[in-house]
């Protein structure tokens, strides 16, 4: 093949430079959620489809990557079967003709294509952690304790139609408690967001509403029933206005009179402590409102002091209403051009009713690794020195030479130090070249001189001052 | 669906607890290869097919899992274009029938199903590390500083038929040198090989072979063209012994001047140093036999005193013959009952050839970092504290005094140390048996009593003692 190889669209290779940027965002939010007493949890990048089918819309469905069962190729998976069934129900022996009414009863979509699909690719990549996370907890209540608090870090796959952004492959970072109804679990997340980033040297404004202000918001428009619409809309008041979003809701059949009955929501001000009161005023007819408003108020009161964060009361907010039932959290960063969330979650009553195991309540964060990526290489945010490349460089200037430095390099890797020696004897610029691609500080140079005198020439790369120095020295110069 | 969930065969779910073990293992091979210079590098899960057939052999090709394109589904991808094309070129509406000359053209295998393949699925999961290495170093030779020393930590999937020990999801640890024909990336890579298993307490023993020895041998025996099938069938001595081997020889058309001008490679003895010299005597007509010698003889007496592996000569040893051109490694534990090898490798010459770029020697190794782990385990060596699990958990009586662990939840977190609250008002035996299921040492008790007394009860959930401390004794007594 000499074509110039390449990946599939949406997908991505991440070079040392990008894989050490990122190792110190999955670190960094991996460390706090251990330190907040999750555990970690890996589950198989396929799953069977019909673990995972159905559970994410009718979209989603399509989103889903199919993989071929037990990784025969479509010509036994899939044609071989079916050649085999016709051949059996035509009675006739393949490849001769079959009849044309059996040939219309192969050519008739619907459960003939269903059943190919299910014998030739039942297997699908996982499309979120969250699913398989549930799957998970049913396959072994048995074996945990409850609340169960994992965290998971692992690539997940979607179908969808690569765009700046969005991506194929990407990397989601979940931590969720589940078995706990207790709104210190909500508590809990919003300052484990506030440390990650206070870690990562961010500001962010934490968003949060509650699923059930917006029922109660629907009810006391006396529109209950559109309530999916009603929220649907609402969620886009960000990005189309005010105007738009009543239009919006108009289509769908919601009266003229709710509209207006939602008015007061679009004139909402000020902070939480402002907003309470209207809300209260307002909502005061529907008791789940007003449930869902002491709850938010519980979180207000209770999560004490944040470092990098502005908690903020959202009424728009919605995402993915589909599942969440209780809290619903975004995050945005206060810095940088990026408009759009970094960072997701909430709580959903029954998680794992799906899978057969009912009345668990669930609440869950998720950060977006990539954005977050994106956004601290803009603001230039990532520590100048991400660890874990070579710290000194061995010239190598031959073989007797390479022979003395190869003793030093066993003394400096046994002192924690990152080394290494160049291979071959090459040129000194080439090796120095190498050195400055590799961003390695330092370069030690023993030539023949250096091997007769029993120094080591060492290069500071970034100044360029040349020292020589004794064996015992050198440690302490490069540290 | 009331079925119990399942995941696919050969895939498996990880647990907190086999989370950590993994996760000392991955850990610890990745400091280890930081410390040597070895850079991340990742790649996409999902590669274009036409990028890894080809690339395993037949047996590979087969055990590929096949991706379908975009996500479609078969009745979108596969079987509706098959249908528009048939009603395109049978110029009948679909779903009606087909003239018995169409479908008999379709009914023909061969370049259809080719065709339907293609555009069907067009997606393969990562069969290895290496074929995207590869890819990845031809995509990006323009950027890369070389020698290009890359460590690579990532699943891998193959469609083999399960069983113990072996997964369809598995993950592979590999650290590759390309663009150095250099003998010292040799010398370290078994220094790198030591390093890990000092640092993992496992006493292990590294084999070594040079393919240009095999060759010799194939040689001075008359049977060059054989070397395929005497190497295949030597790789079995372990297995299946001397007269099984010479068996298999025959069978393949060794003739039998051959296979007894073979019989001084079984009758080897000794340390490298005793069966150097019988080497170079029984090989000394092939010049390339003579230059593996000379090779190994270099990294024998280069790579100066190892800590936890005993390196050996074994000219039986051939793994992947298939591509390696020089060194050959392999390291089987030396406790515990496992039989197979835990990390293989060896140099390759012309690695990025297939995808067009010549004459790119490189050297590599893998950890099977799933044996390591059944090894380690079996031989109870993994460290008593795994880390990253909670070190106190405080149980919650109620909500006043959740709101007083809360203030103190905060504090010992921000020491860094990993501490949760209980979310619930739940049942002490409850609280306590959570505590155990996570194996969590201390456990605070802040009661009505302690409370007013301003005290908190710390309880040693190992010895079962309990003793009452002030906040700011808190922290000195849980470390």
């Amino acid at each position: 093949m000499a074509t110039k190889p390449s990946i599939p669209k949406g997908t991505r290779d991440f070079g040392p430079q990008e894989m050490l940027r990122r190792k110190y965002i999955f670190n960094t939010i991996e460390k706090v959620f251990q330190k907040y007493g999750y555990l970690p949890l890996e589950t198989p990048a396929m799953e069977n489809l019909e673990t995972l089918l159905g559970k994410y819309g009718l979209e989603g469905d399509r989103l889903i990557f199919r993989v071929l069962k037990r990784g025969a190729s479509l010509h036994e998976s899939l044609l071989d079967p079916v050649m085999n069934n016709l051949v059996k129900d035509a009675k006739v022996t393949a490849p001769t003709l079959l009849l044309e009414e059996e040939l219309a009863q192969v050519l008739r979509f619907g459960s003939f294509v269903e059943d190919v699909q299910q014998k030739a690719a039942d297997g699908a990549l996982r499309y979120d952690l969250t699913v398989p996370f549930a799957r998970y907890v049913v396959q072994h209540q048995h074996e945990l304790a409850f609340p169960f608090k994992r965290y998971q870090i692992q690539p997940v796959w979607r179908a969808d139609r690569p765009q700046k952004g969005r991506y194929r492959e990407f990397y989601q970072c979940d931590a969720d408690v589940i078995g706990s109804t207790s709104l210190l679990n909500e508590v809990e997340l919003v300052q484990l967001f506030d440390e990650v980033f206070t870690q990562l040297g961010l500001q962010v404004v934490i968003k949060i509403n509650d699923r059930k202000v917006l029922s109660g918001i629907a009810a006391v428009c006396g529109q209950s029933e559109k309530v999916v619409d009603i929220v649907t809309a609402i969620d886009k008041l960000d990005k189309i206005g005010r105007e738009k979003v009543e239009e919006e809701m108009r289509a769908k059949g919601v009266s003229d009179a709710a509209i207006q009955g939602i008015a007061p929501l679009f004139e909402l001000k000020g902070t939480w402590k402002e907003q309470r009161p209207q809300l209260e005023k307002w909502l005061a007819t529907s008791e789940v409102a007003q449930q869902g408003l002491k709850d938010l108020a519980f979180v207000f009161d209770t999560v004490g002091p944040l470092k990098s964060a502005a908690l903020e009361f959202d009424p728009t907010l919605a995402r993915g209403l589909d599942y969440y039932t209780g809290a619903i959290f975004e995050v945005k960063a206060e810095e940088g051009s990026l408009q759009s969330s970094i960072c997701g979650g909430g709580r959903y009553d029954d998680l794992t009713g799906i899978f057969g195991l009912p009345n668990m309540s669930g609440v869950g964060i998720s950060f977006g690794a990539d954005r977050i990526h994106d956004v601290l290489l803009e603001l230039n945010k990532f520590p100048e020195d991400l660890g874990s490349s070579t710290r000194l460089l061995f010239a190598n200037f031959g073989e007797e030479e390479a022979k003395r430095c190869l003793q030093l390099l066993r003394k400096v890797r046994a002192s924690g130090i990152a080394a290494e020696l160049y291979p071959d004897t090459a040129k000194m610029a080439r090796q120095f070249k190498y050195a400055d691609a590799k961003a390695i500080p330092f370069v030690a140079i023993i030539g023949a001189d250096e091997l007769k005198q029993g120094i080591i020439t060492v290069k500071d790369m970034k100044s360029g001052e040349q020292k020589a120095v004794k064996e015992d020295e050198l440690i302490a110069l490069i540290t």
